[in-house]
């Protein structure tokens, strides 16, 4: 059975969104629970369930990684031996063969740090890659990087669409993903110089690449994977997020001054508007995967609720049995090779 | 009477809706229009109007850039003296004092590289840049550069923000415009090489400072102009653009699939989602002013309607008589000197 090490300390309001996800998880799919985190509050929260049934146990880490905790602070706690806060300790138990994955919803950037630092890359993958999944068009899209590494080289930028089209197909189920390269103008020979160069190293692997890729082809669905540095996925991402919510909000505001019948309108549409709330929901995503990383390590938004926890445990899920890791192995020694 | 060079051969629909958009802004300001192109297609559309008590007049180029004018073979054209396309005859009539500044809604790379060669940049500007204006939350925001620099230097981005602050001034009419720096967190410290770099140089300018900026400052209005490199500026102003329309098309799929009661909602709240769709549309705000170009030059969306082009004639109309040009050579100068 697949066994999950969840970081309990990690949403925004943890420990109860955490706890609750990891529990519905346990009721809902196939896997082995270890909540890592602080035992004296845990272990109250799981008194009404049968643990022993579920397969729900807990690993004692008495500190915890915070918003505060960066630069150089961060390095030190993420290296340390024995470094006691959450995130250390649930990926020392999928470093030490404990545990098959880690997921956590709290402080992204010491999750990256702290995996870096403690599970090492892959052999071959010089820098790993957040890899959350966006919606579109046609359904939804990886892309990476969002969050790890802001300068990068153009090896990295291949790097990055080897592990995504393995994510994409393993995980999203994509047979033959098609890989973007976000750049500024679809036509070949656009792009900065990064974009420019790692272009030759897609078109001389043996990926399945579009080419470059604008706004349009990633929130039209045109591609399953897009690849871009640290910085410009990190824009993107958030960008996706804020114009969506400007939308939303302005039909909101528009309907709300237009008079009674556009506020009778807006309350019989209501429900197609929730649908596409939902659909433009990161929550149902899950959480991200850290695709380089070895080992597999999941990073969702700190303010995940319990349904989203449960999705990011189910993500993991299918990443341990479609064994992502193996996979990249295989496919990284093979680009090594060309 | 501010003089106006119209590309009358730009729009997509050309020479119908630049022609038409022409009449209209001639009919509605106090401006005096030079059509130029080709004066045989040019001249009938002008019979039925008195061109004489509208100040509009023709200019012959018998030539045309186009899409496929791009490379080495623009940048000759665009550098050649005797160059007899639309774009070079009418930013000449810019350089030659006949004309107050260039409209045209045609090959955006082809105006941006002939304004670049024939009028050159004010002194102490390294590099145009192109800035639209994007709707916000509270308004909108000019963004620069989206265009024309892929790779450029911390100092070019403090030149775009001494330029885009001036801008938002003169022609968006906001007094001490708030000006941000597109990076991947809000916080201080964040960012590429390039952002944290050019953040020192903001720091230390007499702009009004806002900081790092994210998508939710970005779409929320925080800012009155957000500063960027080409690239990042463009891939976000296509991810804007394409976002908004993927929410709408969504949210129209979502009240159709919605049955009879959603549709009846949809039909009722289509005034309310109607007000969005313009306040997105950015044909309202007419064209994007080439910052820096020693000379002013507008370039608009090639599917510009006659409506868009009236716009866009207006801005460059604000543009010259608030001195625009002069105000960014004072302000260029004052930033030398410091």
């Amino acid at each position: 059975m697949a066994c999950i090490v969840l970081d309990a300390m990690g949403s925004d309001n943890y420990p109860h969104p955490d706890v609750e996800g990891a529990i519905l998880a346990a009721q809902k799919y196939d896997v082995e629970i270890i909540l890592v985190g602080d035992e004296a509050i845990l272990k109250p929260l799981l008194t009404t369930v049968d643990t022993e049934a579920l397969s729900i146990s807990i690993v004692h880490a008495p500190n915890m990684l915070t918003a505060n905790d960066k630069g150089m602070n961060l390095v030190l706690k993420a290296r340390r031996p024995n470094s006691q806060n959450s995130i250390a300790v649930g990926i020392d138990l999928v470093k030490n063969g404990k545990a098959d994955a880690f997921v956590t919803v709290g402080n992204t950037g010491a999750a990256m740090v702290t995996a870096y630092f403690r599970l090492g890359t892959i052999p071959g993958v010089d820098l790993p890659a957040l890899a959350p999944i966006i919606p579109t068009a046609t359904g939804s899209c990886v892309i990476l990087d969002v969050g790890a590494n802001t300068d990068v080289k153009p090896k990295n930028l291949l790097q990055f669409g080897i592990m995504g089209s393995i994510y994409s197909e393993k995980v999203c189920g994509v047979k033959n993903p098609k890989i973007g390269l976000i750049s500024n103008g679809e036509e070949e020979g656009k792009g900065n110089q990064l974009v420019r160069d790692a272009s030759l190293l897609f078109k001389d692997s043996n990926l399945n690449y579009f080419g470059n890729i604008e706004g349009k082809e990633l929130a039209g669905g045109s591609v399953d994977v897009a690849v871009t540095d640290g910085f410009v996925g990190n824009v993107i991402l958030k960008i996706y997020e804020a114009v969506a919510k400007l939308i939303l909000e302005t039909i909101t505001k528009a309907i709300k001054s237009g008079g009674l019948v556009a506020m009778l309108g807006g309350l019989l549409a209501r429900p197609a508007l929730r649908k596409v709330k939902v659909l433009l929901n990161p929550s149902e995503y899950g959480a991200a995967p850290l695709l380089g990383a070895n080992g597999l390590v999941f990073i969702g938004h700190g303010r995940s609720d319990a349904n989203a926890i449960t999705n990011a445990i189910r993500v993991a899920k299918e990443a341990i049995e479609s064994d992502v890791i193996g996979s990249i192995k295989v496919a990284i020694e093979e680009n090594l090779k060309t």
